[in-house]
């Protein structure tokens, strides 16, 4: 008998009752999943050992029984872990596979375990417990990231770097504050990742195939045992639903475009032309041609990742468009793109974490470009409003001397008074010091503001957040 | 002058005193967004509202320019609201437009209104404003849907239909159960867009372009006066930041995917094929060519609708890509595909909890449906793991006599005992009960189970939630 | 009776026999598509016209019949095209509307107008020839653009600049090398619109509602009269089909994404740290509240802009998915995302057709840029290989002069020779020629290059298609 | 030295000389790509030998060394073939490690084969090589389909079956007729491939970093070599291009929408309310739960992966989305989507060419379908016309008699003379044979109609182009 015919058999010894011939050998690996469903093992086993506790303590299965099945699922997941479990593709999927071997290791009990659940369910909640593992895993890696950010922005408060709209020189900011800027985001997507988390947490498990199961089963046990918030109400949902991971992928994209943010100003500032950041060598890669280049590898590479995550949004978007209930083979497909987010996220996240305490501002370099561009004109609109201008005509006046300044090549603080006079008599000689970026910067003293405090109270405010949620 | 050319100039009073020639007519009009930004005037005037009283209590404005501008922010509300308002594209968009008509009404104070902010932040206030009111029509129209479902639930807990998967005949399950299983959907949904809205109600006004303001606003009080949570810790961050209209979308997306499903289900179920139910004429059309037609236009329409909400979301997630901060001008490319999900969501919405209760079930084709395809062939493993067999190999006598039944074209229910004991001698007269559709149901009496008792304790408590939720 | 009531009579006349109660306002309204389809009204009108002149050649209608309906369809094109057309939403959609309009005008006849066809291959008829035009208007467009690429590469073709990777000095290029660069990218969407017009240019008219007509139409004449290349070969894929409506959305996505590419660059050119191109203020806008600014709009905006039309491509995609034969009403959802992405294709091209001619290089900016960042090690490496050592030593030689010079602030073109020595002793006076810019672009002289012969050969083969093209 | 250490350095010698430090490992293995590339093996070896060739044929490399590094190559191709080779994520991509195998095979010669190109260049030339193989058999398959798609038509040119508009009844079509929509959408596919491979089929190669090299390259010459159609025309654009992966995406996308609208008229043709085909059980697989099930995967599976191919087509257009030029590091996110639409693309067109030959329709079951459901009243309608009825006339006549069917539960071709007679007195005795299902698609007898002959001529073009493509 060929190796394949065999595992054909193995594979129908699960459903193949009602079949008149073999599965197809390319139709079996065109639908199997174990390769990469497998990399749910331990939820697998985690799962199966909660529903066996479950069903002994509900009387379908002896003491006896339950503890064969969870000695043999122990030894698996050792097995799993130390490389040592053959995955066949014949199996199906990770579930088949791990029963197999249960059944194989502990005869009729294995054949038990799958008493008053079906597949469905069960890989619905392995996925769910998955993801809840790494969303924990993720939260963690996004405070650690957070953690550099505010750190850095507290050292760098006072570092006043040109401000951008429209990628043009607007106002003069701090570096610590444009540093938060990134915090804030991050902190959104942190709650988001929370949000979700609450509605990864409902138990399918009870489902079975999609209407619930005729054995006692004691759901609110089973959701307890495995730390779920709760069961899910309902069985046909249960099976079908995948918002979650569509959730999850919704909150990888919007992380992702905010590192996409972040990578492209990395890039900006490292370039020739901006030099604001050193990004240490240890981060960067060269080239096989060009022998002077340190390219920003991280930054560009993340950056190109916003695609993979938008991608896998769109993936699942499109899987779940116009299913009918409950469970379709269709789903089968939710599996990759969301792993895929789940890596992507991770990864992203640990160079960016490992990275930004490293990042090395060149201040000189910064203030230098801050002193360029007229970045205090909304300053000196500002200082004649304060003289009995209404901001329209103001803004008007610095219009003039900003076309002035441009056609000779002179800023606004480098303009004699008598200069600066031709376009408003309501100019003094205190003018100078709205016009200098310290007191440009410094002004700004609001909540949210750029000034140098307000910049180390909102990091101050955010090292304490941080502590408390790992406290 | 040219009626172009004094609409340029109107518009060079606002940012030109730096400029040297006005801009292109084509560019006016391509770079302008009042055609679709105008939706926000009632936000624009609310924020200048608090705006200027927030001026007026911290000394910027007198009590007196207050009163004028609030006065004239309340007749220019009026005249908007009365089609009376001329919008000028030359003026660019909902701001410039007000504000330009506030002045030209009361003078030099309209001209002051915009002391210590920037179309910047105006606009990201605006937006916020707009989507949290527009969440709260969402989640009331949401509601009136689920309502409708529990209620209909209720009435059908009995009624017995084909629970599919594969879109093959699986189970039995009650309708009732079904319509539950859109109910949980859409209290994620719910739930998704309260979360959501906790993140839009945050205040961006005070970050004027990008980096605060020099003068003393009140940043608090404003908030207050606009009901949001609190000020946006971070200038920069935001004017910058659109997640709140990405994850507005996003929400909207999982909604849309969940009403394709249901509208995929009316689809199938008012074929001729299906005939599980009926829609009543007044949410159908007709053909121009086809007398005979009656075509289910409402759920088609609503599945059609899914991809405009996916679009929606990849043109914001696109959009937002790789911008550096603070605020550029892609960034006006926000609005419309936000605005298309908000019209699609309430319209959506709508049309399904108007229909939803109006719906007829043909009871008594899904009982005959149910009663065909070996609806109850798992209830037949099921009682003999309960006369001792494991349940794999339980599995496995179920199928030979299913496929015994596909030969011979009986249902496992219209064997007799004899053909069905060809295939276990486990099985005994009893054997009947568990073949029946009321006691196959009625089995799954579990929390989440699809039994009568299971979906009538279901209903009751998403019922009382909603009562709640209104209360 | 009330002007609603009498509406939706009006539309019921169309399908109404089978009907028992009149359709709901809302469903009415929320069904229409006149609001966006009236935009087809010329092509409607054309295929009317081209439909009557068959039935009439085929004996369906009898010569005076068609000339009454080729008179009234005139006489409404007028109304329309005067503004004096009554659009209703009660009567759904252009099609509809126009019959009804017709019918009232010249009485029976046009009620016979609709023989042999159906609103299903009228519409896709309709949306088709209306795509073929705009195709056309692109093309003219695109041609436009490339057209001011290829001049202003041409005079820019000895203009030295750095070329960039990751955004890091890279090698000399030229500016006219660089611009021909997005002109190649043009040249791909000119041919992908010109393969897209292909698949257009088929005739579904005569499909019917799906299985084609039982009258004896002439689908050859209509596919001639309307300058379609042939009738589509089956009528259930003619109706269902909307691959153009894609593939147009998808060669918009491309043209975008390239237009973002430019539009980028021209950012950050335009920024005050690269500062290599100045844009002419009429293409650029102000700031409401920083009076010095001067802001890239025009670029900002096309590059936003790509998310608009990546967001209806997925739109068309996930609409399509999973849809079964033949006409479905989700259908109707295929508009308004191909009207959008047909109208910024239009308008980006337009506004970057009207700029590029007017963009003002800096040139002694960009050499100065191209003289920094050791854009001339390659040569040097390429130099030490022609004196005989392997590439990849020569590249390590050539990484620690860079390094020393990173260290020393010194660029390799300023090293002395005893320098330059330190790293190989096959470094003679001669490696001065190499480290020039001009000797650098001169020496990349094959085709593609940026050797300034090079770019201007490659300006010459554009401009000489281009001028066939329109020949 | 520790492992890790030691590969570190391995990568540094290639591009290392400017470095101060050595790569972090996480970063190396985070930004390497050999995981992924090492599939383009066959082609970054095919590539090398021709730019050796043609090396040696200009004079850079000497005859001897040229046929080092061929006899280098083939071993390294056999090695790699036979799982010999040894890949290492330290050599960051599939180029390094051939290379460095190569120079420790060969010695220097090895070092010199890079000369006068660059990682950008080559690594777009091998995904432009392999994408060119792999659109060469996916047409193949694409070819099988459509083969085995007009065999089973012209068998079942005569099989009447319901045509669906809205999922609803409306008018008799064949089952030959049905499928042979299948083949037109697969058609377009096909031609969009072909037009497709015309852009992938340009040379890269002698762009090098960006742009050009001074080396006196052929590329000419290795163009000829390699098969490609020409060298690109424009270095900086030839590096930084990834049209021909986002139009393959797109093309893939809509292969994918096809399958997905054939996937899902195959799940609603297996279930048993439709019943119209059986799929054989080797495409098919059970449950492991529900003993009946016999699922219709691999169709619900291909629909499925409409997602993955939406999914990967935006994660190359958000990719590319605002890079400046030319070559940045994002772009290494190209190949994972790319290559994944590619398979996906190869293994639904397998399994589809596989499973349509041997689908089997119920022809018995159709036939009673298309006998309910009024699916003749456009005959009928028809009909009166004829008898000097205006269409819209006739269309209210029968809609009526519909009506009156509806509520007595008779379909037209059931009710009496009389019966009829009631909506029209210009109906007579010789209405039966309109409304008979062979008399409604015969009368379809025009290009594109679903009368038998006509689906016998559709299908005796299609086979005869499909023999001379491969003739």
């Amino acid at each position: 008998m060929s190796d394949n015919q065999h595992q054909t058999e193995q594979t129908n010894q699960q459903w193949g009752g009602r079949f008149s011939e073999p599965t197809d050998a390319f139709v079996a690996r065109f639908t199997a999943s174990v390769d990469f469903d497998k990399r749910l093992y331990r939820q697998d086993i985690q799962g199966s050992i909660a529903h066996a506790k479950m069903l002994a303590k509900v009387g379908v299965l002896t003491e006896q029984e339950r503890d064969d099945i969870l000695r043999g699922l122990e030894e698996i997941l050792i097995e799993i872990e130390r490389g040592q479990f053959e995955w066949s593709v014949a199996l199906e999927d990770v579930h088949m596979n791990i029963e197999a071997a249960l059944t194989k290791k502990i005869g009729i009990a294995g054949k038990k375990l799958h008493t008053g659940r079906s597949r469905n369910d069960q890989v619905a909640t392995d996925v769910r417990l998955y993801v809840r593992d790494e969303i924990d895993v993720i939260l963690d890696e996004l405070s650690r990231l957070q953690f550099g950010l505010a750190n850095l922005a507290q050292k760098e408060a006072d570092t006043i770097m040109p401000g951008f709209t429209h990628l043009q020189t607007a106002q003069p900011v701090t570096f610590g504050h444009h540093l938060m800027a990134w915090y804030e985001a991050l902190q959104r997507d942190f709650e988001r990742f929370v949000d979700c988390r609450k509605r990864v947490n409902i138990m399918p498990l009870g489902a079975a195939a999609l209407a619930g199961t005729t054995y006692p089963i004691d759901r609110h046990l089973t959701a307890e045992l495995l730390g779920f918030e709760r069961p899910a109400y309902n069985s046909l949902d249960a099976v079908s639903d995948r918002d979650f991971a569509i959730e999850f992928c919704s909150a990888a994209s919007l992380l992702l475009t905010h590192l996409s943010r972040a990578s492209e100003e990395l890039v900006l500032w490292t370039s020739a032309q901006f030099n604001f950041v050193n990004v240490p060598d240890r981060f960067c890669t060269g080239s096989s041609i060009m022998p002077q280049k340190k390219n920003p590898d991280v930054p560009e590479l993340v950056r190109g990742k916003s695609g993979r995550t938008n991608g896998n949004l769109i993936a699942l978007l499109t899987l779940m468009k116009g299913q009918p209930l409950a469970y379709n083979k269709d789903n089968q497909e939710d599996k990759e793109p969301l792993f895929d987010s789940i890596d992507t996220v991770k990864g992203c996240l640990r160079a960016f974490a490992d990275m930004v305490p490293a990042l090395e501002p060149r201040r000189e370099v910064m203030r230098e470009a801050a002193l360029r561009g007229f970045a205090t004109a909304t300053d000196l609109a500002d200082y004649l409003v304060r003289k009995g201008v209404a901001f329209r005509d103001a803004h008007e006046i610095v219009g003039k001397s900003v076309a002035y300044g441009v056609s000779t090549s002179k800023d606004l603080s480098v303009m004699s008074l008598d200069e600066l006079r031709q376009f408003s008599d309501k100019i003094d000689a205190d003018v100078f010091d709205v016009l200098t970026l310290e007191g440009s910067v410094a002004a700004r003293d609001h909540i949210g503001g750029t000034a140098p405090n307000q910049v180390r109270a909102a990091t101050a405010r955010a090292l304490a957040e941080l502590a408390q949620r790992h406290g």
